[in-house]
């Protein structure tokens, strides 16, 4: 049993038989869930050949894999490399940062596959899995690591793999709710992932807060190399969002276009988040947690609209005001919501993912309402928002508006959703360290 | 000349004439050899148009470049920086982690180029390749860069380079034996790369025994940032390797399908490493040995059966058994193949790639077995396992036979190959350092 | 203000409303211009499903997004992870090689893009931008991105933007020069990137020269971790340089064909750079700065010839004869050129980019001259130069002049400009800090 360095508030962290245990559960819960439920989607199916006969196909490259697998690929790298690295700035949190990371994700996509599954993808008695439902399952699970980024370095795994299952599970449902009840467009998740992910993870961290948390604050900084490791992250995560706004977009120019947007938003973020570094700062000197971070939030910012005709220079607009917006939460918001609202945000997440989810999906509804059938000709004003079957009536307008309640759903799951795990995580069973013990490597791992 | 630190044991690792000699005779030799014989495959000739019209594309998109080219860099990016980074664990031995890796890399890809493409790509006098050339060329590496890991810090880079030699040479004899001659399906390399590189690289450490080694003990350990660089590459081959056991896979379904049995097995493995790498420490706490390594024994376990349909949740169960078993060979195995059969194991290749290796051939030859028309759809059953020309009555029973004989071939091949160039690397002209100086730049590199 | 360490040479290097007004003024003028001037092009615009039938595609394959995105994405890591942590290696210059280079690319990317966007895609009064255009407007900050590497840790930040503005809009002048005026092929850029970049660059520092640098040598060597942080940028731009050299050649064989050669070049280039890199130390040791940067002088000696029917070994050859230009001329020519010239190369981009850039220039322009309608096809022949229209009666003969030509255009623009726009940067108002205390991130960032 871990023995706290200071006297008086001996928690037991002790993991050897709680992790484990639910560890394997968990799986064989999977491996059987699996096995009832999941198959291959036609297109993985060695049915194929039949499949191509009947779909008239006469190439393989028809196939989504080569589609989508590529960005497939630039996701699943902003996940673990990403997110896993941004993470590891703390300088001895590094190995808790980067595997508890691995950990929640490794379990997260096998339950999103099946939520997600369960919603989007059942046909017959079975969910029919393929490329694409690989990236939803990425996607599903980046809510996560945004919300782990709030509570960074205070809870323990056992708290994480409970954390990941009801948010998962939430994530599916507020996701179905957004996208087949109100017929919203979201391909980049402004609203369903970071909006959704970062005010769940923000109410779970104000239910866990930790009033002594100042008594391992010389642990809560950063040391050189730790900053550079988490540059690593930075710049995955930047360089491939357009791959994650253009993922799961419909083929063709959507895709194209979406990647366009989201590489020129980015680009303005950069400029003003280090603008607004420099200034903010009375010796004028930069501020390497602004541009970790900041510079990320015109990704985020776009991640509705980047597949609509939001235009270069459109997407250029977000990610200056993104830029900004962010950099001054890092400065004034983030103190402000630990001393007054007691919101502990390790990560600053509030500044990287919520506030600009929320201008995300105000955006999109804005470039939702304002679409025309002179700016998206004909054809693709209707395939831009799907305006088919019983939504081929729906104007510009309306689908502004259901945008809009989009953004507030997505709000109201969060915080009722973060309230009841955070309840669940405050539970004193699940092994999370005495406050003079955060942000510390040697309670979970060997060092 | 380098002065050891300690007396006695003195040996002569100057490098300065030797190293470069046989750089540079070998990259002479290997510009002749692709001037006699290397040439471009029609894909990547500028008679392609031709060839198009031959062929009746319609389209570029046809070319094999574009099936397969996002998959070689990821399998390249997993070889050099994977494998690379993987290594660099060891806190004195980060350059001659990455840097002799590069360099053995370097020179097996072009040999591999040469003896692959003699046995497999040989047309009119005339090695034509492309793209697929290129991955199979990486993967004949990777199992050279597998052995590496059983030697790392043992031994001097021009040891390295003989053993790449002798070890391109044999896999691809190994290789040509199983697919051509067995005609064994083996996309993703549990047999040919994994199971065969490690046991050779097992039996030349065996060979190459330091009773002594133990005065290096200090530097075999890692430090905090060394286990973060390690990270990057345990991450790397994580994420990629669905990319890895898909890459040579036929077009359409069957790349689908192994890239969704990879990540499905990678993910239960993450679970099933991290229960018991908790279990297994008295005082619960996780280990960054097991899971930088274990975490990836799921993707070496179904090298051979992805492709095939082994089904989502076949590939949970795979990638479960794997994290234990080889979270369980950490601890308990490595320490007794060291002290009672001599087989000092640097990374414990035996737990990562020896012992998932031989369970990916079982699995391959069960899934094979177990194949019928109906699962598979009757083009796709003979598409999938090739059933044509010669073999075109071989039953999948009989195919569940040859790819165990695969297994079995490959073994013998490994512990052949490794004590043949295991006395070869004996001799003491290679300029390997003494016991005291292992695991230590300083003896190679400029610190 | 920053009080420097020493006496005597206080400058000021207070960036607080010099950095701000430059980032945020620029990046409303690029708001501005891009408002006037970028839309989408016709394969990422909204009416592409219109353009389909117009174009007689059958297929969302067809567009140029699926020839092009994972090259554009790779292309993206090499300038942003590869360039930023190559010059990681300073042991206090982490910050500013990775965050400087960040800053630098971003703001360059998006005046790129309208820059060549103005010669290149300028049609009816607007610049229409597609994937191909982000890789080019990548491509064009990379010339950044080396000069960067010869005034590394010497230079303001708001230098930095001055220099990419001059540079950048220097770089499409030459582009237009080479590609339209002289009909000149350079897909990889050995002109038009390196050797442009390279000796612009290698002027601008000359002109930046300062006498009393030694001041603060301590700080310009390496540490243990830094080198390996290097080695990350040295790998990505390794692995991902056959993605560089053909990720805007013409899409099927011409793509192929520079993806093998680049390979086969970058990979003997590993072999003469260790063998030099040992044989010119009298220890015989191998020295990091050899490696990380000599390494990839192959993917740079192939930067206009790898689309051509270079041969596998032709690219062994180029390769070979380029890591041993390479490491020589960091042993000889660096400190050469600092003594007597007064070049203050940081990161000896004149090995790295200059002499491989020259050497690349000259092997295109032999290959181009040697072809022969025998070895491309008929069809081939006209397409790999394009040699129709204007220019359909030009020689293969003919084509090696104009290419040599291209060479000497560049040469002439990287003096002329780096000369004005190193005047510009000697102005003593943009903050750079006092030699003491160069290379060293606490000038500009908060450590």
């Amino acid at each position: 049993m871990e023995r706290p360095r200071h006297q008086g508030m001996a928690k037991n962290t002790y993991m050897r038989w709680r992790l484990p245990l639910v560890c394997l559960l968990w799986e064989v819960a999977m491996i059987v869930l699996f096995g009832v439920f999941v198959r291959f989607s036609p297109e993985a199916d060695a049915h194929w050949e039949e499949e191509k006969h009947k779909m008239n196909l006469t190439s393989d490259m028809e196939n989504d894999f080569y589609f989508r697998y590529p960005s497939f690929q630039d996701v699943h790298v902003m996940i673990f490399v990403g997110f896993g690295f941004l993470m590891t700035f703390l300088k001895r949190y590094g190995f808790g940062a980067v595997g508890f990371n691995f950990l929640l994700a490794a379990f997260g996509i096998q339950w999103a596959l099946l939520m997600q599954g369960w919603f989007h993808s059942f046909k017959s008695g079975k969910i029919l899995i393929g490329v694409e439902n690989l990236i939803n399952a990425d996607f599903c699970v980046g809510s996560v690591c945004i919300a782990f980024g709030a509570i960074l370095g205070k809870t323990s795994p056992i708290q994480l793999l409970i954390m990941t299952l009801f948010q998962v599970t939430l994530f599916a449902v507020n996701e179905y709710i957004l996208l087949n009840l109100l017929h919203v467009k979201d391909a980049g998740g402004s609203m369903t992932i970071h909006t959704f992910g970062a005010y769940f993870g923000l109410t779970v961290t104000r239910i866990l807060y930790r009033p002594n948390l100042e008594q391992s604050k010389d642990k809560q900084g950063s040391v050189y190399h730790s900053d550079l490791f988490a540059m690593i992250g930075t710049l995955y995560l930047w360089m491939y969002w357009p791959s994650f706004n253009s993922a799961i977009s419909d083929h063709g120019d959507a895709q194209h276009r979406a990647a366009i947007n989201t590489y020129c938003s980015l680009a303005a973020c950069v400029l003003t988040t280090m603008a607004f570094s420099s200034m903010l700062q009375k010796k004028g000197k930069l501020d390497m947690v602004h541009i970790q971070n900041a510079t990320l939030a015109g990704g985020v910012a776009v991640g509705t609209s980047a597949e609509m005709m939001l235009t270069p220079y459109g997407s250029l607009i977000v990610g200056f005001i993104c830029g900004i917006v962010s950099t001054v939460g890092y400065v004034y918001l983030t103190p402000f919501l630990e001393s007054r609202l007691h919101i502990q945000d390790t990560c600053g997440i509030h500044n990287l993912h919520a506030m600009p989810g929320l201008i995300g999906g105000i955006v999109g509804a804005i470039t939702a309402a304002a679409a025309t059938e002179d700016v998206y000709g004909k054809e693709g004003f209707i395939k831009a928002f799907d305006f088919t079957g019983a939504y081929q009536m729906r104007t510009p307008g309306v689908q502004g508006g259901f945008q809009a309640a989009g953004i507030v759903v997505s709000l109201l799951m969060a915080f009722a959703g973060g309230a009841i795990v955070g309840a669940i995580l405050k539970l004193p069973v699940w092994g999370d360290a005495a406050a003079e013990n955060c942000f510390e490597d040697d309670i979970y791992w060997e060092v």
